[in-house]
């Protein structure tokens, strides 16, 4: 269980990382919807490995096909079966660790859960998981932007200690795009390329904060009181991969200001919408989108493989040496750029579907 | 939608703030579990309002009946009902605030979702509604202490800028119950109680930090990749009214370290058993939980009723004046300890569940 | 788990025969819809026991409480919690039949099933349990016919060896509820109760077939492939207790036609719409409704309790003799009635919703 | 919706009949379970279209590939993703029937549920969607064979009016593979042929009758009170393209007995197991397995697809002549028998892991 997201609008992934192929079943998709393959290899392209000198080597080309649910480029309201080969898969050179657990890695645990594991590459735990992720989340994209014109962008805040300055309400995804650590701060983005080209060359791994900002979501998604836009985006976000943390709005710093302090006051728009004169809420109250920009942040821990000897035990009970090979990325952040957009994309589609029907107002709209 | 929390241990919650009743069913509690009235009624005192000098006035006793699943004080297997009635609704106060929009809560964010809403105390957006979590994760608690010995703890560990000096592997239920803002730091807690009586007197209002920490959790609880047990206990956590943030072991923290410092070894107990040596990870891997405590922490912002006037707009589109009035908690942390124990707790007991069934080795010491 | 039904309008239930109360929550209705309390006292009325001649005796007033979700006559969006006490629930004349396994009940397959049940007049499995989907029932079959004027009847079309000959298209309400036994052929009706009092005073029972007829439902609701509505409707009818068969349409005579004989032939009515000219499909199509009346056939066992000594088993593995008591129904179908529409309306409510996000068309009317 | 089946045991299909594949996703597999791709393949090659002179001569080798979930022949608990590609979709036969409604088919209820369809081949309402649930079947069927032993029948009772005489407890695999009709009576199998290939000569079609057969399935299988036995198994079945009824132990018969005459007797067998002396009820006692085999039937209404002018409209709202044209199945029941086999199977699947979690009892088994 566990690899399905989402309840009206709903994805269930499958996929190891040196099996056959990953793919996704996308169940919900509303029929009508314009889905080009450009526009999902768009942004797997985004995500791909060997995309550039800061990322693993590993050399995926992560051409999807679109196997079912679309029909003369049009959702037809069936599943849609979209299907990724692995190609660069070497298994041999997981030959070593086959029998051992990896520090800060899933080895030890998927044991403990399934009582055995595919042990090449991480298997289901690898982050090449997450590429089935993107290719539904860019189809998530496509519906909420048809629909509401809603936008979503992430972007590298923070890595190691340089952390960027960055408007976030003047970023686009040009911006982002424009560099190859995905930080719109172009002095920022200079030194953090720098340390972990530095890092990298240490054998040594490095971790950050992602900062998410959705522009143009309506006023009032999000289903009380579980399923609150928070707690859903929480979730998305908490299952990527390597995730330590996620906040709204302000925050840890919410803790610093009194309830005085905190309130964002309403106002009238000058169309005479009601909008707010601060967004320390990051906007959503009560669970509840408010019309504002949706932003937080998300803190991402140094990758487990580093090029180092390290003690650790094997699945016979003993103590043994494991030296780091294999290719990894010696940061995460900027592939997981558009994983991040990606998850908070499939929990507004979600939620947009769950909207339309939430009162007898819009229903009415259809029927009549 | 979005009033049902868990897959295999499933509830469901009603409930307005000044409705007739709060109540819940639990589907899926496995047959044979000693179920106590007096059990969940300890659990809903440490939640209640009026139950110190810093906490909302309001009275209520908040008494829990069983409608049903409960047979002889066993669990029937079949949905289990809580009851608790509301007795001190006085909806006359909210007369007011009727037509407007309070900052910092759901007025406006309800209207945009639904058309209009039960304004009365805030309707469902009130923390009142957690009363049914809290009853629900009662039971939870008593499952998974029945079938693993697994406890949950959680305590004040920040209010505004007070912050406490805990050793989490020392820190008892008794130590927690020890004073009213229910922080096992003696000291901290006499000037976050003193600080909390000051701003109320001020009609302002504070937020701080909680920490959790879960003993006695085996290794393999967690379903890769999109229930992991971190992104599950996120969801959980970031559903509670006012929570801004959740992190998992270091949390922020982690940023600060690379790869190499960040690493948990892995090493053999003195029976023989995996552990690691340290626990920057917060006891999950790859969303499997490892054996080592789960930790970590959550950020709430000050309350956002603050008896002061605010300006705002109305429903009919024009600026108001607001005066805030009503029974609140100048901070809610004291009264959120046991509703964040009991959101882990629940999804700790749905994947208890899931585990049971996860392989055929375990299958089959039921069916052999 | 096992205790709610549907997925976008989601009922949960809970209650035993002889507990404390029955009830159920119900998430997704949604906001706005007028919900007045007599409108589902007035189906409860039509199921509740000690109706008529024909029915047990137990005396329940069945008096329904909206405990959340409905604020001044009107659905929250929130969920709707309903509350029926039990008030005649005389345990005591079950305590002979504790131990020992009745036939044809479901004593034995709970023993089997949690290790130990509730056996004061059957528990969970009592026939009781449906006073629940009826109260639901209402509500769904007020949201269908407000959002699109569909109407479910069903009536009684057999009993034992007595048919009745009814013309279905011209069947109304008030027909069914003409008589005691709801069959809106007075000369079969007529037959049928003197049937049933003669096997009452024999102490033994009947069974029948009821008939459902669902007028005005649009083309397009049911979800290929799983969701079918033949086969949803087929899972909720064949959930009630007592049921044997289900079928749609000409149902097991369609075995006797050709395909030449059977296809209905697609035309086109005076107002331009599509039509077919028969309706052997019972106005389903791959699972998806074609605009005609949804038609089908139920087939009810006779009520297992009889007052008659019969041989059976103890739960210690002994044969033993049973001699039935208690207040029963010597035939369930004139109560099976309303349990019968609540289902379909259930099914119809959820699908209606999903049929309103099932295309971009639909969605835009909402968007734009 | 409405791709995905079971809970626990869960499988989301995707494909058109002329589309590029056909798939499945099984997600709750657990973990050890043998799988060799040969034993998927030979469910199959008994539901591939060609296998026979009454079967379409569609040629489609149906290869399934395993494609991710599992590792060295086991199941690694990760989702099963199967992957069976079209071969023979002459997609050009279609063309002519693009814009017209064929009597009998889903082609007019899709467009009206989602503004337009796939018309090639019937799209996603093609029977061809059934392949993937046979593969999934098969992975069921190891897992309850695995458990519990337990085996799932199914074969032709009845063609159109030429009815077979079987003792159901002695039908063996072997007997049903017998023939091409899969009806272990021999002489009713021969007539059922020779009827099948007159009416395919004629272009005529005919349906008939399938019964199931469980053997094994131990007590206490079924979840009180929407997702009894009955109605997951009805849902199931009346899933499957063509079917129009289905009944469970007496069926419809049930109505001609009295309650005295209707009810089991509990006794107990040679080995002290409860058993009953008959079994009137199919297995199944309030929703819940009884140990006793559990038994149906099955109506599949006469093909749709005849070779012969029907009148119908189109999607203009004209009315047009249609001639049948394409490969169709004359009956579509000896391929229906591995169909209705793997729905039976996945519903015990799904319902063999919530029994294992439904009492402490099973539980405690795990934990101690």
């Amino acid at each position: 269980m566990g690899s399905s997201f989402g309840q009206f609008f709903r994805i269930s992934t499958f996929g190891e990382s040196h099996g056959k192929a990953l793919g996704v079943i996308l169940d919900g998709v509303p029929a009508g919807l314009e889905i080009k393959k450009s526009m999902i290899q768009r942004e797997l392209d985004r995500r791909k490995p060997g995309q550039s000198s800061i990322t693993t080597p590993r050399k995926e080309s992560d051409q999807v096909e679109i196997l079912s649910g679309v029909f003369e480029d049009k959702s037809l309201g069936t599943p849609i079966g979209l299907l990724i080969k692995n190609e660069d898969a070497k298994s041999l050179s997981y030959n070593h660790m086959k029998d051992l657990y990896r520090p800060g890695h899933a080895d030890f645990t998927y044991d403990a859960r399934y009582g055995f594991r595919d042990w090449r590459g991480g298997g289901r735990a690898s982050n090449r998981e997450t590429t089935a992720r993107v290719a539904a989340g860019a189809i998530a994209g496509m519906l909420i932007k048809e629909l509401a014109n809603i936008e979503t962008l992430a972007w590298v805040e923070q890595v190691h200690k340089v952390k960027a300055e960055i408007n976030a309400r003047e970023v686009t995804r040009e911006m982002i795009e424009s560099n190859i650590i995905r930080c719109p701060d172009q002095e920022a983005a200079k030194k953090m390329i720098e340390l972990i080209q530095v890092k990298r060359k240490e054998g040594n791994s490095v971790g950050g904060k992602i900062k998410f900002h959705v522009k143009n979501c309506p006023p009032g998604l999000g289903d009380p009181v579980f399923d609150k836009l928070t707690a859903e985006i929480a979730k998305g976000i908490m299952s990527i991969p390597a995730t330590r943390s996620v906040s709204f709005g302000l925050g840890e710093e919410a803790i610093h200001l009194t309830g005085m302090e905190h309130n964002d006051i309403f106002s009238l728009a000058d169309d005479s919408s009601i909008e707010t004169l601060t967004n320390r809420a990051g906007g959503i109250l009560g669970g509840i989108s408010n019309g504002q920009p949706i932003e937080g942040n998300i803190t991402f821990k140094p990758t487990a493989t580093i090029l180092k000897t390290q003690k650790t035990v094997d699945r016979f009970g003993k103590v043994v040496d494991f030296q780091g090979k294999g290719r990894h990325d010696p940061c995460v952040l900027p592939r997981a750029v558009p994983i991040v957009e990606s998850m908070i994309n499939l929990v507004l589609a979600d939620h947009l579907l769950r909207y339309s029907i939430a009162s007898m107002g819009r229903l009415k709209k259809i029927f009549y």
